[in-house]
Protein backbone atom coordinates (compact mmCIF):
# COMPACT_ATOMS: atom_id res chain seq x y z
CA UNK A 1 0.00 0.00 0.00
CA UNK A 2 1.27 3.67 -0.21
CA UNK A 3 1.51 6.14 2.58
CA UNK A 4 -1.97 7.55 2.26
CA UNK A 5 -3.45 4.37 2.45
CA UNK A 6 -1.14 3.29 5.79
CA UNK A 7 -2.40 6.80 7.38
CA UNK A 8 -5.98 5.88 6.71
CA UNK A 9 -5.74 2.41 8.36
CA UNK A 10 -3.73 3.34 12.11
CA UNK A 11 -5.12 6.93 11.66
CA UNK A 12 -0.86 8.28 11.99
CA UNK A 13 -0.65 11.64 9.63
CA UNK A 14 1.86 11.18 6.68
CA UNK A 15 4.84 13.35 8.18
CA UNK A 16 3.99 11.49 11.02
CA UNK A 17 4.93 8.26 9.76
CA UNK A 18 7.93 9.72 8.09
CA UNK A 19 9.27 11.36 11.04
CA UNK A 20 8.98 7.62 12.41
CA UNK A 21 10.87 6.42 9.06
CA UNK A 22 13.96 9.10 9.87
CA UNK A 23 13.98 8.18 13.80
CA UNK A 24 14.25 4.56 12.66
CA UNK A 25 11.45 3.44 14.57
CA UNK A 26 9.78 2.53 11.38
CA UNK A 27 11.83 0.60 8.61
CA UNK A 28 11.34 2.25 5.07
CA UNK A 29 8.81 1.38 2.37
CA UNK A 30 10.29 -0.52 -0.54
CA UNK A 31 10.74 1.90 -3.51
CA UNK A 32 8.07 1.16 -6.06
CA UNK A 33 9.50 4.37 -8.28
CA UNK A 34 11.78 7.14 -7.54
CA UNK A 35 9.41 8.93 -5.45
CA UNK A 36 6.65 6.01 -4.43
CA UNK A 37 7.08 3.72 -1.67
CA UNK A 38 5.32 0.60 -0.87
CA UNK A 39 4.18 -0.23 2.83
CA UNK A 40 2.91 -3.83 3.54
CA UNK A 41 0.64 -5.32 6.55
CA UNK A 42 4.50 -5.06 8.92
CA UNK A 43 4.23 -2.04 8.62
CA UNK A 44 1.07 -1.33 9.38
CA UNK A 45 1.19 -3.49 12.59
CA UNK A 46 4.67 -1.70 13.78
CA UNK A 47 3.12 1.48 13.84
CA UNK A 48 0.39 0.31 15.87
CA UNK A 49 2.68 -0.49 18.25
CA UNK A 50 4.32 2.60 18.46
CA UNK A 51 1.43 4.06 18.98
CA UNK A 52 0.78 2.22 22.08
CA UNK A 53 3.71 2.54 23.33
CA UNK A 54 3.41 6.23 23.32
CA UNK A 55 -0.15 7.00 23.69
CA UNK A 56 -1.00 3.98 26.57
CA UNK A 57 2.61 3.40 26.97
CA UNK A 58 4.05 6.93 28.06
CA UNK A 59 7.38 5.60 26.44
CA UNK A 60 9.22 8.53 24.36
CA UNK A 61 10.02 8.79 20.94
CA UNK A 62 13.99 7.97 21.81
CA UNK A 63 12.88 5.30 24.54
CA UNK A 64 10.61 3.50 21.69
CA UNK A 65 13.53 3.17 19.13
CA UNK A 66 15.72 1.41 21.78
CA UNK A 67 12.89 -0.91 22.81
CA UNK A 68 11.98 -1.40 18.87
CA UNK A 69 15.98 -2.02 18.13
CA UNK A 70 16.17 -4.66 20.99
CA UNK A 71 13.21 -6.74 19.84
CA UNK A 72 14.68 -6.24 16.19
CA UNK A 73 17.77 -7.70 16.69
CA UNK A 74 17.68 -11.37 17.21
CA UNK A 75 20.65 -11.83 18.97
CA UNK A 76 19.73 -9.85 22.01
CA UNK A 77 18.94 -12.37 25.11
CA UNK A 78 15.57 -11.94 26.26
CA UNK A 79 15.61 -10.77 29.75
CA UNK A 80 17.62 -7.97 27.69
CA UNK A 81 14.82 -7.01 25.90
CA UNK A 82 12.80 -6.89 28.86
CA UNK A 83 15.39 -4.67 30.39
CA UNK A 84 15.37 -2.15 27.43
CA UNK A 85 11.04 -1.92 28.15
CA UNK A 86 11.30 -1.50 31.33
CA UNK A 87 14.35 1.13 31.34
CA UNK A 88 11.25 3.53 30.41
CA UNK A 89 10.72 3.73 34.05
CA UNK A 90 14.33 5.68 33.80
CA UNK A 91 15.50 5.46 36.85
CA UNK A 92 16.89 8.91 36.65
CA UNK A 93 18.85 9.51 40.16
CA UNK A 94 22.21 8.17 41.57
CA UNK A 95 22.12 6.33 44.78
CA UNK A 96 22.27 8.53 47.70
CA UNK A 97 23.51 7.66 50.93
CA UNK A 98 21.79 8.28 53.76
CA UNK A 99 20.32 6.24 56.56
CA UNK A 100 17.00 5.84 54.47
CA UNK A 101 18.87 4.88 51.77
CA UNK A 102 20.91 2.09 53.40
CA UNK A 103 17.78 0.97 55.88
CA UNK A 104 15.53 0.53 52.30
CA UNK A 105 18.64 -1.29 50.75
CA UNK A 106 18.84 -4.13 53.04
CA UNK A 107 15.40 -4.20 53.47
CA UNK A 108 15.10 -5.30 49.80
CA UNK A 109 18.04 -7.91 50.29
CA UNK A 110 15.93 -9.74 53.02
CA UNK A 111 12.62 -9.17 50.80
CA UNK A 112 14.35 -11.07 47.74
CA UNK A 113 16.39 -13.78 50.24
CA UNK A 114 13.09 -14.30 51.75
CA UNK A 115 11.29 -15.15 48.82
CA UNK A 116 13.91 -17.05 47.47
CA UNK A 117 13.50 -14.79 44.33
CA UNK A 118 16.33 -15.57 41.57
CA UNK A 119 17.36 -11.72 41.30
CA UNK A 120 20.20 -10.09 42.37
CA UNK A 121 20.15 -6.78 44.52
CA UNK A 122 22.05 -5.86 41.38
CA UNK A 123 19.00 -5.45 39.22
CA UNK A 124 18.11 -2.02 37.80
CA UNK A 125 14.50 -3.08 39.25
CA UNK A 126 15.76 -3.47 42.78
CA UNK A 127 17.74 -0.12 42.80
CA UNK A 128 14.35 1.10 42.13
CA UNK A 129 12.69 -0.32 44.41
CA UNK A 130 14.87 1.08 47.44
CA UNK A 131 14.78 4.26 45.90
CA UNK A 132 10.98 4.20 46.33
CA UNK A 133 11.16 2.69 49.58
CA UNK A 134 14.04 5.28 50.59
CA UNK A 135 11.60 8.22 49.98
CA UNK A 136 9.03 6.90 51.62
CA UNK A 137 11.19 6.82 54.55
CA UNK A 138 12.69 10.36 53.98
CA UNK A 139 8.33 11.83 54.12
CA UNK A 140 8.17 9.63 57.23
CA UNK A 141 6.56 6.16 55.89
CA UNK A 142 9.38 3.91 56.69
CA UNK A 143 6.55 1.74 57.99
CA UNK A 144 5.69 0.88 54.45
CA UNK A 145 8.05 -1.84 54.11
CA UNK A 146 5.64 -3.61 56.26
CA UNK A 147 3.53 -4.06 52.93
CA UNK A 148 6.49 -5.74 51.04
CA UNK A 149 5.06 -9.03 51.38
CA UNK A 150 1.55 -8.54 50.44
CA UNK A 151 3.10 -6.39 47.48
CA UNK A 152 4.78 -8.79 46.25
CA UNK A 153 2.46 -11.49 46.70
CA UNK A 154 0.85 -9.76 44.39
CA UNK A 155 3.59 -9.27 41.73
CA UNK A 156 4.18 -12.84 41.55
CA UNK A 157 0.69 -13.44 40.68
CA UNK A 158 0.75 -10.91 37.90
CA UNK A 159 4.41 -11.73 36.70
CA UNK A 160 2.92 -15.93 36.62
CA UNK A 161 -0.08 -14.60 34.57
CA UNK A 162 2.59 -12.58 32.10
CA UNK A 163 4.85 -15.89 31.96
CA UNK A 164 1.77 -17.44 31.12
CA UNK A 165 0.59 -15.76 28.54
CA UNK A 166 3.90 -15.13 26.46
CA UNK A 167 4.83 -18.67 26.81
CA UNK A 168 1.37 -19.32 24.69
CA UNK A 169 2.70 -17.49 21.95
CA UNK A 170 3.92 -19.22 19.20
CA UNK A 171 6.74 -17.52 17.32
CA UNK A 172 10.09 -16.22 18.57
CA UNK A 173 9.20 -12.70 16.98
CA UNK A 174 5.89 -12.95 18.80
CA UNK A 175 7.37 -14.00 22.20
CA UNK A 176 9.37 -10.69 21.98
CA UNK A 177 6.81 -8.56 21.47
CA UNK A 178 4.31 -9.79 23.40
CA UNK A 179 7.51 -9.26 26.15
CA UNK A 180 7.61 -5.28 25.38
CA UNK A 181 3.83 -5.44 25.16
CA UNK A 182 3.12 -7.04 28.82
CA UNK A 183 5.66 -5.23 30.14
CA UNK A 184 4.90 -1.10 29.00
CA UNK A 185 1.43 -2.02 28.63
CA UNK A 186 0.90 -4.52 31.36
CA UNK A 187 1.49 -1.45 33.58
CA UNK A 188 -0.95 0.69 32.29
CA UNK A 189 -3.58 -2.14 32.87
CA UNK A 190 -2.26 -2.86 36.59
CA UNK A 191 -1.79 0.72 37.43
CA UNK A 192 -5.62 1.56 36.17
CA UNK A 193 -6.66 -1.96 38.02
CA UNK A 194 -4.79 -0.64 41.37
CA UNK A 195 -7.02 2.64 41.28
CA UNK A 196 -10.38 0.87 40.56
CA UNK A 197 -9.60 -1.85 43.33
CA UNK A 198 -8.73 1.33 45.81
CA UNK A 199 -11.87 2.90 44.89
CA UNK A 200 -13.57 -0.21 45.77
CA UNK A 201 -11.87 -0.82 48.75
CA UNK A 202 -12.25 2.60 49.89
CA UNK A 203 -16.26 2.47 49.31
CA UNK A 204 -16.28 -0.38 51.48
CA UNK A 205 -14.05 0.74 54.28
CA UNK A 206 -15.51 3.75 54.49
CA UNK A 207 -18.61 4.08 52.76
CA UNK A 208 -20.38 5.01 49.73
CA UNK A 209 -18.63 7.28 47.01
CA UNK A 210 -18.72 11.08 47.81
CA UNK A 211 -17.96 10.89 51.55
CA UNK A 212 -16.26 13.43 52.46
CA UNK A 213 -13.12 13.57 55.17
CA UNK A 214 -15.53 13.90 58.43
CA UNK A 215 -17.23 11.17 57.59
CA UNK A 216 -14.31 9.01 57.81
CA UNK A 217 -15.34 5.34 58.95
CA UNK A 218 -18.95 6.85 59.19
CA UNK A 219 -20.11 3.98 56.47
CA UNK A 220 -18.60 0.89 57.53
CA UNK A 221 -21.28 -1.24 58.29
CA UNK A 222 -23.86 0.24 56.26
CA UNK A 223 -26.39 -2.06 55.09
CA UNK A 224 -28.63 -2.53 52.26
CA UNK A 225 -26.34 -1.71 49.76
CA UNK A 226 -24.70 -4.01 46.86
CA UNK B 1 14.96 27.79 60.16
CA UNK B 2 16.29 30.38 57.78
CA UNK B 3 16.29 28.88 54.28
CA UNK B 4 19.87 28.09 53.91
CA UNK B 5 19.42 25.98 56.84
CA UNK B 6 16.77 24.69 54.87
CA UNK B 7 18.19 23.69 52.12
CA UNK B 8 21.46 21.85 54.20
CA UNK B 9 18.84 19.68 55.71
CA UNK B 10 17.25 18.68 52.69
CA UNK B 11 19.63 18.92 49.69
CA UNK B 12 17.29 21.02 47.56
CA UNK B 13 19.15 24.35 46.45
CA UNK B 14 17.86 27.75 47.57
CA UNK B 15 16.62 28.93 44.11
CA UNK B 16 15.24 25.85 43.86
CA UNK B 17 13.36 26.15 47.26
CA UNK B 18 12.20 29.34 45.96
CA UNK B 19 10.94 28.66 42.97
CA UNK B 20 8.76 26.08 44.66
CA UNK B 21 7.33 29.05 47.25
CA UNK B 22 6.23 30.91 43.77
CA UNK B 23 4.71 28.31 42.79
CA UNK B 24 2.22 27.53 45.05
CA UNK B 25 3.97 23.86 46.14
CA UNK B 26 5.93 25.16 49.84
CA UNK B 27 3.99 27.68 52.03
CA UNK B 28 6.09 31.27 52.42
CA UNK B 29 8.22 31.29 55.22
CA UNK B 30 7.42 33.60 58.25
CA UNK B 31 9.45 37.09 57.58
CA UNK B 32 11.33 38.03 61.07
CA UNK B 33 12.59 40.97 58.66
CA UNK B 34 11.56 42.48 55.89
CA UNK B 35 14.11 40.29 54.04
CA UNK B 36 14.47 37.13 56.41
CA UNK B 37 11.91 34.12 56.28
CA UNK B 38 11.76 31.52 59.50
CA UNK B 39 11.16 27.85 58.48
CA UNK B 40 9.82 25.44 60.42
CA UNK B 41 9.35 21.36 60.42
CA UNK B 42 6.78 21.30 58.44
CA UNK B 43 8.60 22.99 55.74
CA UNK B 44 11.00 20.43 55.91
CA UNK B 45 8.55 18.02 55.60
CA UNK B 46 6.55 19.16 52.95
CA UNK B 47 10.01 19.81 50.93
CA UNK B 48 10.63 16.17 51.36
CA UNK B 49 7.68 15.28 50.49
CA UNK B 50 7.54 17.62 46.98
CA UNK B 51 11.17 15.77 46.16
CA UNK B 52 9.69 12.17 46.82
CA UNK B 53 6.87 12.97 44.08
CA UNK B 54 9.13 14.51 41.68
CA UNK B 55 11.94 12.31 41.72
CA UNK B 56 10.23 8.96 42.46
CA UNK B 57 6.87 9.47 41.67
CA UNK B 58 7.56 10.84 38.61
CA UNK B 59 5.17 14.49 38.79
CA UNK B 60 5.32 17.55 37.07
CA UNK B 61 5.37 20.50 39.27
CA UNK B 62 1.85 21.59 38.02
CA UNK B 63 0.61 18.29 39.11
CA UNK B 64 2.23 18.35 42.39
CA UNK B 65 0.35 21.95 42.86
CA UNK B 66 -2.36 20.18 42.02
CA UNK B 67 -2.28 17.52 44.36
CA UNK B 68 -0.75 19.59 47.36
CA UNK B 69 -3.92 21.95 46.98
CA UNK B 70 -6.12 18.58 47.33
CA UNK B 71 -4.20 17.97 50.47
CA UNK B 72 -4.41 21.31 52.06
CA UNK B 73 -8.28 21.54 51.21
CA UNK B 74 -9.74 20.04 54.33
CA UNK B 75 -13.09 20.40 52.39
CA UNK B 76 -12.05 18.38 49.74
CA UNK B 77 -13.51 14.75 49.61
CA UNK B 78 -10.85 12.22 50.27
CA UNK B 79 -11.78 10.16 46.99
CA UNK B 80 -11.23 13.39 45.82
CA UNK B 81 -7.82 13.78 46.85
CA UNK B 82 -6.80 10.06 45.53
CA UNK B 83 -8.30 11.22 41.95
CA UNK B 84 -5.74 14.73 42.08
CA UNK B 85 -2.96 11.99 42.94
CA UNK B 86 -3.31 9.45 40.50
CA UNK B 87 -4.78 12.09 37.64
CA UNK B 88 -1.10 12.25 36.74
CA UNK B 89 -1.00 9.01 34.94
CA UNK B 90 -3.00 11.62 32.38
CA UNK B 91 -5.20 9.98 29.82
CA UNK B 92 -4.16 11.97 27.59
CA UNK B 93 -6.25 10.69 25.01
CA UNK B 94 -10.04 11.03 24.33
CA UNK B 95 -11.92 8.03 23.58
CA UNK B 96 -11.69 6.39 20.14
CA UNK B 97 -14.76 4.87 18.79
CA UNK B 98 -13.29 1.58 16.85
CA UNK B 99 -14.41 -2.40 17.65
CA UNK B 100 -11.38 -2.46 19.79
CA UNK B 101 -12.30 0.10 22.11
CA UNK B 102 -16.29 -1.12 22.25
CA UNK B 103 -14.78 -5.33 23.17
CA UNK B 104 -12.49 -3.56 25.42
CA UNK B 105 -15.11 -1.36 27.03
CA UNK B 106 -17.41 -4.37 27.53
CA UNK B 107 -14.63 -6.72 28.93
CA UNK B 108 -13.85 -3.61 31.52
CA UNK B 109 -17.69 -3.55 32.28
CA UNK B 110 -18.18 -7.59 32.81
CA UNK B 111 -14.68 -7.34 35.54
CA UNK B 112 -16.27 -4.98 37.59
CA UNK B 113 -19.65 -6.89 37.44
CA UNK B 114 -17.98 -9.97 38.11
CA UNK B 115 -16.11 -8.55 40.81
CA UNK B 116 -18.60 -6.98 42.48
CA UNK B 117 -16.62 -4.01 42.79
CA UNK B 118 -18.52 -0.88 44.39
CA UNK B 119 -17.23 1.69 41.50
CA UNK B 120 -18.57 3.19 37.87
CA UNK B 121 -17.49 2.80 34.57
CA UNK B 122 -17.20 6.35 34.56
CA UNK B 123 -14.40 6.32 36.79
CA UNK B 124 -11.50 7.46 34.97
CA UNK B 125 -9.01 4.73 35.60
CA UNK B 126 -11.76 2.73 33.99
CA UNK B 127 -11.43 4.76 30.62
CA UNK B 128 -7.67 4.53 31.49
CA UNK B 129 -7.93 0.45 31.97
CA UNK B 130 -10.22 -0.04 28.28
CA UNK B 131 -7.96 2.59 26.65
CA UNK B 132 -4.50 0.10 27.44
CA UNK B 133 -6.77 -3.36 26.55
CA UNK B 134 -7.83 -1.45 23.36
CA UNK B 135 -4.26 -0.15 22.75
CA UNK B 136 -3.60 -4.01 23.11
CA UNK B 137 -6.30 -5.31 21.00
CA UNK B 138 -4.85 -3.01 18.03
CA UNK B 139 -1.31 -4.72 17.96
CA UNK B 140 -3.31 -8.35 17.80
CA UNK B 141 -2.97 -8.77 21.60
CA UNK B 142 -6.91 -8.84 22.44
CA UNK B 143 -6.10 -11.96 24.31
CA UNK B 144 -4.70 -9.91 27.33
CA UNK B 145 -8.24 -9.87 28.27
CA UNK B 146 -7.70 -13.36 29.68
CA UNK B 147 -5.51 -12.30 32.14
CA UNK B 148 -7.66 -9.56 33.77
CA UNK B 149 -8.70 -11.39 36.64
CA UNK B 150 -5.36 -12.39 37.89
CA UNK B 151 -4.57 -8.98 37.72
CA UNK B 152 -7.37 -7.56 39.30
CA UNK B 153 -6.69 -10.51 42.23
CA UNK B 154 -3.40 -8.70 42.22
CA UNK B 155 -4.69 -5.24 42.40
CA UNK B 156 -7.18 -6.39 45.15
CA UNK B 157 -4.41 -7.19 47.39
CA UNK B 158 -2.00 -4.19 46.81
CA UNK B 159 -5.49 -1.92 47.53
CA UNK B 160 -6.48 -4.07 50.84
CA UNK B 161 -2.61 -3.84 51.76
CA UNK B 162 -2.88 0.06 51.17
CA UNK B 163 -5.69 0.25 52.47
CA UNK B 164 -5.06 -1.43 56.23
CA UNK B 165 -1.70 0.92 56.05
CA UNK B 166 -4.04 3.87 55.58
CA UNK B 167 -6.48 3.30 58.04
CA UNK B 168 -3.64 2.71 60.73
CA UNK B 169 -2.88 6.33 60.54
CA UNK B 170 -3.52 8.42 63.65
CA UNK B 171 -4.59 11.68 62.53
CA UNK B 172 -6.67 12.94 58.99
CA UNK B 173 -3.57 15.07 58.37
CA UNK B 174 -1.68 11.47 58.00
CA UNK B 175 -3.98 9.80 56.69
CA UNK B 176 -4.73 11.96 53.32
CA UNK B 177 -0.89 12.39 52.53
CA UNK B 178 -0.80 8.93 53.17
CA UNK B 179 -3.15 8.08 50.55
CA UNK B 180 -1.01 10.45 48.21
CA UNK B 181 2.08 9.15 48.86
CA UNK B 182 0.53 5.43 48.64
CA UNK B 183 -0.68 6.13 45.27
CA UNK B 184 1.88 7.54 43.74
CA UNK B 185 5.00 6.18 45.66
CA UNK B 186 3.57 3.22 45.89
CA UNK B 187 3.03 2.25 42.13
CA UNK B 188 6.61 2.83 41.42
CA UNK B 189 7.25 0.05 44.89
CA UNK B 190 5.21 -1.62 42.84
CA UNK B 191 6.18 -1.66 39.24
CA UNK B 192 9.85 -2.51 40.36
CA UNK B 193 8.45 -5.56 42.36
CA UNK B 194 6.66 -6.59 38.99
CA UNK B 195 10.04 -6.61 37.38
CA UNK B 196 12.04 -8.29 39.89
CA UNK B 197 9.10 -11.04 40.25
CA UNK B 198 9.29 -11.42 35.84
CA UNK B 199 13.05 -11.88 35.83
CA UNK B 200 12.38 -14.53 39.13
CA UNK B 201 9.60 -16.18 37.02
CA UNK B 202 11.11 -16.17 34.02
CA UNK B 203 14.49 -17.00 35.27
CA UNK B 204 12.51 -20.27 36.53
CA UNK B 205 10.35 -21.13 33.59
CA UNK B 206 13.40 -20.23 31.03
CA UNK B 207 16.68 -21.26 32.62
CA UNK B 208 19.18 -19.10 34.10
CA UNK B 209 20.18 -15.30 33.65
CA UNK B 210 22.16 -15.23 30.31
CA UNK B 211 20.21 -17.18 28.12
CA UNK B 212 19.55 -16.39 24.44
CA UNK B 213 16.15 -16.19 22.71
CA UNK B 214 17.38 -19.10 20.76
CA UNK B 215 17.67 -21.06 24.83
CA UNK B 216 13.87 -21.02 25.19
CA UNK B 217 12.67 -23.70 27.48
CA UNK B 218 16.33 -24.74 27.68
CA UNK B 219 16.76 -24.58 30.82
CA UNK B 220 13.08 -25.75 32.07
CA UNK B 221 13.50 -28.22 34.93
CA UNK B 222 17.64 -27.68 35.71
CA UNK B 223 18.43 -29.08 38.96
CA UNK B 224 20.53 -28.21 41.39
CA UNK B 225 20.18 -24.61 41.70
CA UNK B 226 18.83 -22.11 43.67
Amino acid sequence: MRIGELSRRTGVPVPTIKYYVREGLLPPGELSSPNQAQYDDAHERRLRLIRALLDVGGLKVAAIAEVLGAVDDPGRPLHKVLGAAADRLGSAGGAEDDAEAETARTAVEELIARRGWRTHESNPAAADLSRALAAMGRVGHGAFTELLDEYADAAELVARADLGYVSRRATVEDLVESVVIGTVLGEAVFSALRRLAHVNASARLYGADGVGREGRGGGVGARGEG
